[in-house]
């Protein structure tokens, strides 16, 4: 606390990303990254932007970025933003998007990043709760609200609503925005991308971070009707003109070029989610179905925070989350074959 | 104008950044980048770290870069606060320590970001008049006020206010933040971070687009008491917690470390700007004295904006600010030699 900070500042309550702890070599299965490298094409694309031109600011409309992913969409340029990562991105949505007013609806077991949102904007939420198996319930979300937010699938849950029922929240709900953020919709859910012609309501954020392999570049983009791109862009001209670099730029652009690449890994990382999944049942272990690069799971016999505690003794990192509801669970990022193999054995060690 | 937008974005006018056209190749004397390339270090920082690590999120608090800043400026690294570029900063910083209450005070003729921060966030400003010289007068800044905004040199107009001004300013206010805005401090002035130590209401912020030639990585530092590094930190983890790449920490490092390069490139910019100026009296010009890597020029023949265009025409492009106490002058980035021999040329041309 310090006098000099502002009534705001005292009051916020910032998020906690996942721990990078520099003690020892870990398995991180712990923050949702790829396994896989970023594609070769991303490699040498941002060596080849790594020149003298550097000295340039770079297009703050990052366009040659927005026509690449246009045509991936098969939407305009217009229908298209991009930010230093998904996070920027809600981080604008939020003030460009929602009012103090009315609350805004988002899943009561969810990514804790979106209240942190709305502290900082002076919003108002109301969570609405998941059902027992964690579904999200689109016919809970037709009562008054100035907003809604739906991660789909849902973080840390790994559940996913089929695109019918997010139509539902669309159709309910055509005087507000509908965020639908789908960071992890690449490992298995279909893209909310095809309501975007029929809902001006709906903005569909989506992240290089995780199917791209590409969290250490910070690349976000979102998709909607140009008027909620308009509306993005009045808040980011008024943060800061240029949020993506000239590198960031380039690597984004061959990261959605190659397309054989992002489908390999991604097909990798379902294959190998499904086989862990396979064999973490007979240990009996409960494990929400997964459309995500990670799992959601619980054990009848053992709490989970114990281990959690027992397998970071023994170098593996998932995360734990202190929270009603889901404190007896872990969600666990999906690591290569080799580690996932790692990490049922020393489960099956652990459990004895 | 949508429905869906906040007041908030409904209201917003958003900064316009210099302009980046693209029908011809110009000589670009209009956003105040580096001539010169970045150090070849930095190029070969950036291509070591385009690696797989990109799947990795990159460090969120930046620890390599704030204590190589840290060591630079003979500070902690908990004094150190970096952000995607001075923008950004600047961004976290109104409101962190400015709150709606009272106004904040900046010079009248200034960095025209400053308004904008102040109507994302709600708050109120105050300007204050700069002296017929464009000079910043500090007795001026003695006022009720929410906290203060200087920046050293000033832009447009290229002045300087000596550190020793500065603690009047500082000393006056012990109960608010002074932001100084030091884009331009290292082409001839001395920055403020020595009054660090002395005073904890000074936050003092850099870019390295200017003076490390880097206006494409979108890096920028803050330092100060680490209570106000802090406060800085509360606003960003609830806004984005990893706002700097692994690419352009890794560029950003070795620039600060390569101090032969930054020494001889700022160095030659000054060494250019000085001889424009003894080039460009003997034409007729008034010329503000200048600490910046720009200059700020007025001729009694012509109009500046009938100048702006009569340049442009010719591939060069300066800027022009269509606004009170300035109309009459053009912001001139600081080239190579040949460019600004080509620049006297043509304005040679154009005044017959």
């Amino acid at each position: 606390m310090s006098k000099y900070w502002s009534e705001l500042t005292a009051s916020l309550v910032p998020y906690v990303p996942g721990e990078q702890p520099k003690d020892k070599r870990y398995i991180k299965l712990n923050t949702n990254e790829s396994p896989y490298p970023p594609s070769p094409a991303v490699i040498a694309a941002i060596k080849s932007a790594a020149n003298e031109d550097l000295r340039l600011y770079p297009d703050p409309t990052c366009e040659k970025l927005r026509q690449a992913l246009a045509k991936y969409y098969g939407l305009t340029s217009d229908h298209i933003f991009v930010g230093n990562g998904s996070d920027e991105i809600l981080a604008f949505a939020f003030p460009a998007f929602f009012s103090p007013e009315k609350p805004i609806l988002f899943p009561d077991v969810t990514y804790t990043f979106y209240p942190v949102y709305t502290k900082l904007y002076g919003l108002t939420y109301e969570t609405i709760p998941v059902d027992e198996q964690f579904n999200i319930e689109a016919e809970q979300y037709r009562r008054p609200n100035g907003g809604i937010v739906i991660p789909n699938p849902n973080a840390p849950t790994t559940r996913y609503l089929p695109v019918d029922d997010l139509r539902v929240i669309l159709e309910a709900n055509p005087d507000h925005v509908v965020i639908v953020d789908e960071a992890y919709v690449d490992f298995g859910g279909e893209s909310a991308v095809s309501c975007i012609p029929e809902f001006p309501n709906i903005l569909v954020v989506q992240t290089l971070s995780k199917s791209r392999s590409l969290a250490g570049l910070r690349v976000g983009m979102a998709m909607g009707h140009p008027d909620l791109i308009e509306g993005l862009n009045r808040i980011k001209n008024s943060f800061n003109s240029y949020t993506l670099d000239r590198l960031a730029i380039a690597g984004a652009v061959a990261a959605i070029e190659d397309q054989d690449y992002f489908m390999e890994t991604t097909r990798k990382i379902m294959a190998t989610r499904d086989r862990t999944i396979e064999i973490l049942q007979p240990l009996g272990f409960q494990i929400v179905p997964s459309k995500a690069n990670f799992i959601f799971i619980s054990h009848p016999r053992q709490s989970a925070q114990s281990l959690f505690s027992e397998l970071k003794v023994r170098g593996i990192l998932v995360r734990y989350f202190n929270q009603p509801r889901i404190d007896q669970y872990l969600r666990v990022s999906i690591g290569t074959d080799e580690e996932m193999d790692y990490f049922v054995s020393v489960l099956r060690e652990i459990l004895g």
